[in-house]
């Protein structure tokens, strides 16, 4: 049988939330497999607040998606067809594969998924590049001590609800910010926050005075916008601020806004810093021992939130993320591949 | 003689700039000179852009001046009558003796000012809290490495010109930021500035792009708004944001503007720190060393902007700051107090 390819490609650059019209979903023919090469078949696709800036038309840590290329995500699939020695047929493999049915590898930027440590949605969540930040951003960046005061937004996504749980590894008093009653307690009861503010219906800065009486010590920001500046407001003396993400201000149409109470950094003589998780590449594989160490001895949790879709559905899985529907990792599960030494393309 | 006192008192909290009638100017007994007290005669106010913080109701890194209060300023008088062993009638001294014409001091945060190392007006600019501000601010926060690019805005003031100036002592190249023709061709032409972007007749971005093709490693910021937002488009990987000022914002009566570029700081893996001088008061001296043997050495220069005035006046001066009329230091000088054995509170 000849495999067909389906394929999302970025038809149009979006002006605000991504629209039906920004897309194009095709067939495509599998590329030949070359000598050291292999077919990868994608099954899980991250969803990731990223995605929204590499639809824009600028350079920034990477390069955009192009009009007409197949849109960039980060997934994990089983290797269908192998003419690379060290790939074999059946192995899961985790890379940027796009947003596709079936991808051809050298094997460059592809690492192996070993089942054992975690399921294939876990290695795009806590044990792929959403661990991999809130690793470093809390760690390397925020440098929480013992018995500080930490807030992370976006807590229940999947980068902030590994960020806060690492900072409670670390003896942190941990506060998270999310949206709605049922993530809040997932932070508190599942995950062992200390607390949690609902921005949806509580009042963010009043919550935060009676929380963090004596401040907050550490930032972690995925959101931008109005929690930035209410944490601002509350920083304790050297604190500092991770900016991991902006997700409030990746849709916006209006000009971006800015921490409006940036000058708190003053005061509290305290420092925002930006970090690209690219940068802590060679030290990926002491993160992921620690962090599959963390959850082998139930020190932290992860949960994926799989939907199950083709690879059509992607753009609504999307505004899925952005009206924050996700608890923990949204990963998008592609029907599976067969996988059999028959299979692939012949 | 029975001496009178004349103050400037805040009258009302501003809204924006500060009017006429924010401010009273009134007569007041001088108080007595106690035991281990002294006499100040006011010779020398420090103009700075800080005196508009001070002036609304909210607690930063400093109370706020009271209504009804005098002025808070920085000063350098003369003791004119003293009862401390520690300070001789004649001595020149610095503290923050507030916008009158007499203070009675215990001694407490007055230093001496020695006139041998420079005028009384320097030792309230480079030899003050606006040379320690930039010592500091540049050295400690900015941490410039010879070779790099370094930008400083209001170049042409009392902190961003010895800013500028200690970052080119260690090497590196250094771009001034500045309102008008005189200001930048005295920074490139007295201070040793390797350029000169004038915000008020040049397209900052562009200019940026032009004079620091491979990006801006320390950006020393006395100003904030759209410079600050200007500069963070250019940031080299790893830059440091020093917040040191955002006069551009302190008159605002719309909310503060937070720089709308921020999300630059994740994306060149940058930070965004401020500083509060008085942290760093136990290295005073040695700072204050450092810049005297520069200054002795000619290896960096200091000016100031005398502006010869009386206590009345000061409602101006203060205005002249605000619209960017000084260039260096600006310092209010007053009509200078006799000195003598019999002058004084008889």
């Amino acid at each position: 049988v000849q495999l067909t390819n389906r394929q999302c490609r970025l038809a149009a650059r979006p002006q605000g939330l991504p629209r039906a019209s920004d897309w194009e979903c095709v067939d495509d023919a599998v590329a030949d497999v070359g000598d050291r090469q292999f077919l990868v078949g994608v099954e899980y696709l991250s969803i990731d607040p990223a995605m929204r800036g590499w639809m824009n038309p600028v350079r920034s840590y990477i390069a955009p998606v192009e009009i007409g290329e197949v849109m960039r995500a980060a997934a994990v699939g089983r290797v269908v067809q192998s003419r690379h020695p060290d790939f074999r047929v059946g192995d899961y493999v985790s890379g940027a594969f796009g947003v596709q049915q079936y991808t051809v590898s050298d094997g460059k930027g592809v690492t192996a998924v070993d089942p054992a440590i975690g399921s294939p949605a876990a290695h795009l969540g806590v044990l792929g590049l959403g661990g991999l930040t809130a690793y470093f951003g809390m760690l390397d960046v925020g440098k929480p001590q013992p018995g500080q005061t930490v807030v992370v937004s976006g807590a229940a996504g999947s980068v902030g609800s590994i960020a806060g749980q690492i900072a409670r590894v670390q003896g942190c008093r941990t506060i998270g910010i999310a949206g709605g009653h049922a993530k809040c307690d997932w932070l508190v009861e599942e995950l062992g926050f200390d607390s949690a503010i609902d921005y949806k219906s509580e009042d963010v800065r009043r919550r935060l005075r009676e929380l963090a009486p004596d401040g907050v010590d550490v930032y972690f920001d995925n959101v931008g916008g109005d929690i930035l500046d209410d944490v601002l407001l509350r920083l304790a003396p050297r604190a500092r601020v991770v900016i991991s993400g902006a997700i409030s201000q990746y849709n916006a149409t209006e000009p971006m806004r800015g921490p409006s109470n940036y000058l708190q950094l003053l005061v509290r003589r305290a420092s925002m810093t930006g970090f690209v998780i690219f940068d802590y590449a060679k030290r990926y594989p002491e993160a992921l021992s620690q962090l599959a160490e963390w959850l082998r001895t139930g020190a932290i949790r992860s949960r994926e939130d799989l939907i199950e879709a083709r690879i059509d559905d992607f753009p609504d899985v999307l505004l899925r993320l952005f009206r924050g529907e996700n608890t923990g990792k949204l990963v998008m599960a592609l029907p599976a591949t067969e996988v059999s030494d028959g299979a692939g393309a012949s």
